[in-house]
């Protein structure tokens, strides 16, 4: 059933920005807003379920959109003014979903690998590095990312656009640091807190275990609780004037460091099957 | 000499909001603005010459602002209603200098390390990722630091925030691709350029050796200039749904590799001193 919008005043061009710009918004109706063609694959692909999708076909055809959406979504033809009017980012590919938000409760995790490696960024404050972190968590394909202590729910629409759509592919979930904890002692994962006071480089650690790789913010570091609640507390030796690095740039190395030992440990994994 | 400014129409203050804003004015002055104690620091440290010094006296006493300026910079106080009007940041901190440029040009470049380690980006676009791929150059202490084909100049006030002052605290170079290129084949630089479509993981490369890692845009990667002329191309193996990573994360990952492998490098080396 298709429908179409031309009026500014349409409640449903308020609800869309309501829910682009209120985390309550998004947490009163459960919904969240998704702008692009590849964030809505991706967010179709990681299970969020498309109830609307609005489009200028001026910059996005009706049968694409209809290719787009699975049946029984909304379609609905927004006049370029209107769609301009709700277009959160300023080159816009003329598509935007409305999507239903799931809980990111770490009851619904499930943990498919024997070792997982997981990356935990506590209280992370701006959107552009938790986008970048789900960038890297894609990129490493770890076993999921936990947020402890979030400021910000994850459907923000900065969030989605930094993240190019990565919050959607990575298995994710929210707690507070003490749940996160306990669900990790549950589950036998190591613990492993970057902390600028730590003494322990973090590249002497052996990432081939279950481990989780844990980072503060950039003002104030890890609490207190995850520092002696860590298996091992890691540092990157830094040289430099100013020892202060991106979180998220932190989090891609050590990171990647666990994905090298384990690539190398595949490898010798491997060559040892083949001499016996 | 103590001046003071009250009036919002002191050309004074219309010349730093310009010295903020554009470009062409910093060029043209051959000047920029450094706002914060930090930043200030730094940059003095740094050996950029300071002009002037503006001061909120309610945020940052008179004493103080003596006090940071190296004679015989010119210090002036500002009323609060003036100082909020040249403020950049939100959470100003009262104080803000005016520096004399200098010319980034390779032929300044002194490469004291025998084997130097240099970071290299191709056309970075956001300067939040050009202040974080800084940030991890000090930490790094990487040799130098070189832009190729920039886009905008290294002293707007966006790259100053967000490498929160280390655009002062590595020595930095602009060139065109070209250029660079020559200087590294000259220097006998080894050239490692990050590529999606590379096959060799980067960590199977000897980062020991005097070696330039090389980043290019998130949008198009490195160009073929670049990818011809290096000694190897490398990738990151990603293993996610998209593979696309953060430009300063993937610099980060692969600058602490080389850091890594010199580190283990540097210990191995002295064992074997010792064991002889």
């Amino acid at each position: 059933m298709q429908k179409f919008i031309s009026s500014l005043q349409n409640p449903n061009v308020k609800r869309i920005l309501q829910l682009q710009e209120k985390a309550r918004a998004r947490k009163k109706e459960n919904a969240f807003v998704v702008e692009g063609v590849r964030e809505i694959h991706l967010a179709i692909k990681g299970g969020y379920k498309l109830k609307e999708l609005y489009y200028n076909p001026e910059l996005f055809p009706a049968e694409k959109a209809e290719n787009l959406i699975p049946f029984p979504a909304d379609l609905t033809e927004l006049s370029p003014e209107v769609y301009e009017k709700i277009a959160y980012r300023g080159s816009t590919e003329g598509v935007t979903g409305i999507f239903e938000a799931k809980e990111l409760s770490l009851e619904n995790v499930q943990l498919k690998n024997e070792n997982p490696l997981i990356l935990i960024a506590e209280a992370p404050e701006k959107p552009g590095n938790i986008g970048a972190l789900l960038r890297t968590a894609d990129a490493a394909a770890v076993d999921a990312v936990f947020i402890a202590n979030p400021r910000t729910d994850l459907f923000n629409p900065n969030i989605i656009r930094s993240s190019v759509g990565c919050v959607f592919t990575t298995q994710l979930a929210t707690g507070t640091t003490s749940e996160i904890i306990a669900f990790l002692k549950q589950h036998k994962i190591a613990i492993f807190g970057a902390a600028l006071q730590a003494s322990v480089p973090y590249d002497s650690i052996d990432f081939t275990q279950a481990a989780a790789i844990v980072v503060g913010t950039e003002a104030t570091g890890l609490s207190e609780e995850w520092r002696e609640n860590s298996t091992q507390n890691i540092v990157i030796p830094m040289a430099g004037e100013i020892d202060s690095m991106n979180v998220s740039v932190a989090a891609g190395i050590l990171v990647f460091e666990a994905k090298r030992q384990r690539r190398s440990s595949a490898i010798s994994g491997s060559k040892f099957k083949i001499h016996n």
